[in-house]
């Protein structure tokens, strides 16, 4: 890299454009500023669809870099790894890519279905008006059930999230990161799901004491506080919507 | 390391001596195989406790390297790792040890626990007649039901598993080895788990065509074959008790 690049990316936004929400953005999110790279953020709603036509696709992040544009979280994190080179390494030397992917997926994959059987419900709250119709109908055929009924098992989902998180509990009891002393992709991976549950939900999935809270806090921090940028949703704005 | 070191490790094993079953076991065993150790195994069974009480606490693996004596599968990981710095490493470079530790705490609490209830109730079939009593009072005891209600629940437990394997499956669809091109630590604590099945119970965990049935049996080919050694409980031996 002998430039500063022109990056752009198409992050997902509620109805205030500064509410970005998506689990997968905050990935590319934390992983451009883990590496230096400033970045021009664009606020995307869901039935944007021909704003990212570009990218042969119809989700975000797209990040888009001179020509290019690059769609799929782990795609962008191994294009920003391969072809940044000279800033820091989001993945380290040796298995840290491989064993990274596991993360990626663990997250992807169990974590954030569980979560989301917490806080699909809150969602229609923050959504842009012209997203409600879309959102409500793609989620509800998904889960197989009405919002109403997900929020009516809320409890169940709840501790259901609280068990899935064993193993990430007992890892950040031991060291401060998932990646070890310093973060890195596979924190930033996890850290998206819930930062997804924080900008989109009042609910509070981890109870203090956990290590993962501790964890939170400190993620929240990292890269000069760039997650904080966004308020939590509280309680008393449920009913906003 | 200047010399050949002298490694004793006290293995679980069922009523026949040659099977041994123990998942954290096998992290040891493919562990010590990994770094090219020689080791004395020998068989050890739940109610043997005073056989490692020098350990100060009463499960397997307990390695014992001349006076030293280390238990906990995990702990005895990182004494290889940090001792034997002139074999092949466990863990790599940068945030290998970390990640791995995330895998070795999913193998542990998150897919054996969901493993357990799919295969425990077979374990009476290939347990030393002395463990019989022990092994039943308290597993049912960790369960709060008998084996027979469990046995009873084993459609809806080997689909929970299959449902936990997402990560794992999508990862291994994509790289050979958890940790990449070689398998290496965070491959040896989950593959404990699912020998730990094989070596127990005639249910097939995995789907023919599943990336991780693949991955099983190239991690069953792996250091000559060692794991192997055990031959898999067939459906008609499961009345052998």
């Amino acid at each position: 890299m002998t430039h500063t690049p022109s990056l752009r990316l198409f992050d997902l936004a509620g109805a205030d454009e500064q509410r970005r929400f998506s689990p997968y953005c905050w990935r590319t999110r934390m992983a451009l500023a883990h590496k230096g790279l400033p970045v021009h953020t664009i606020a995307w709603r869901f039935t944007d669809k021909e704003a990212i036509a570009a990218s042969g696709q119809g989700k975000v992040p797209v990040l888009v870099d001179g020509e290019r544009w690059i769609h799929d979280s782990w795609a962008i994190a191994e294009y920003l790894e391969d072809t940044y080179t000279d800033t820091p390494s989001l993945f380290g030397p040796g298995a840290g890519r491989a064993l990274a992917r596991f993360l990626n997926q663990w997250a992807a994959e169990t974590l954030q279905p569980a979560i989301a059987r917490v806080v699909v419900p809150d969602i229609p709250a923050i959504l842009h008006e012209k997203d409600q119709a879309y959102f409500r109908s793609t989620r509800e055929a998904a889960f197989g059930q009405s919002f109403e009924a997900l929020a009516s098992q809320r409890p169940q989902a709840l501790d259901n999230v609280r068990r899935l998180l064993a193993p990430l509990r007992s890892t950040l009891g031991a060291q401060a990161y998932v990646a070890g002393a310093q973060p890195s992709y596979a924190d930033y991976a996890v850290f998206g799901a819930f930062q997804w549950a924080r900008t989109v939900s009042p609910v509070a999935l981890l109870e203090p004491g956990d290590p993962v809270a501790a964890w939170m806090e400190r993620m929240l921090d990292a890269h000069g506080g760039l997650a904080r940028g966004v308020a939590p949703v509280r309680a008393t704005e449920e009913a906003r919507s």
